[in-house]
């Protein structure tokens, strides 16, 4: 697995880019439209050390920004999502997201830290079990 | 700035490193103690990425662990902390943690997410106006 971000949930998209790029000095490297909780995701990175990145994450509906905390989650790389899920939950380990889009899980830390893993190059083809596999709890 | 690590607490370390070491494949990196809230300290990696790590704090005092969330801070390591620390300054941000010791200093984000900023190859000595500079809050 390799780090690929922080994510952060932020209540003034404004205010929060002001400190993370006017302040901090991180660039944005992308932007786009989360659909399912409408929200803005930016991406930022440190400049010559975009590897590293911070994820922002701001809520249209100020029921969803009340709603969590300012932490999100830590995001690792795998190179197979279902290789990693299936060694995950040999090891006993609850997949609160699995990868049913063949993409995307999470898991969590016995302390309730969300750890999201994304396939390497994007989405592979859906596959069972996952593809039909419910969540268990949030993430 | 270039990023260093992502520190979580933990309530109950074996059950944390069963986690993040034996599910999640993580290497221990270093381990020390710390002293101003008796701690362990353990820094973790993925295996070939090991410039991206996760600091796992666990206080031996069980008020100190019911007092404090999950997530602690984001780390990033600087070229000199003075320069950083008066730019960021220069640009309106407090330094909850001035870097009175040359080597360590905290801000946080509007959305109160902390992040560490950590001197290059070590503290470098103390110097005025940093060394006598109070905390502003916490961190």
């Amino acid at each position: 697995m390799k780090y690929l971000h922080t994510a952060v949930r932020v209540t003034d998209l404004v205010q929060a880019l002001d400190f993370y790029c006017g302040q901090m000095g991180m660039i944005e490297v992308r932007r786009f439209k989360g659909h399912q909780r409408p929200c803005d995701i930016i991406f930022l990175a440190m400049p010559g050390d975009d590897q590293a990145q911070i994820e922002v994450v701001y809520y249209h509906d100020a029921a969803d920004r009340e709603k969590y905390g300012n932490f999100s989650h830590v995001a690792y790389q795998v190179e197979n999502i279902y290789d990693t899920c299936q060694e995950l939950m040999d090891k006993g380990l609850s997949l609160n997201l699995p990868p049913r889009d063949g993409f995307m899980a999470f898991v969590k830390s016995p302390d309730g830290i969300s750890f999201e893993l994304l396939q390497k190059g994007g989405p592979l083809p859906p596959e069972e079990p996952w593809a039909s596999m419910p969540d268990q709890g949030t993430w």
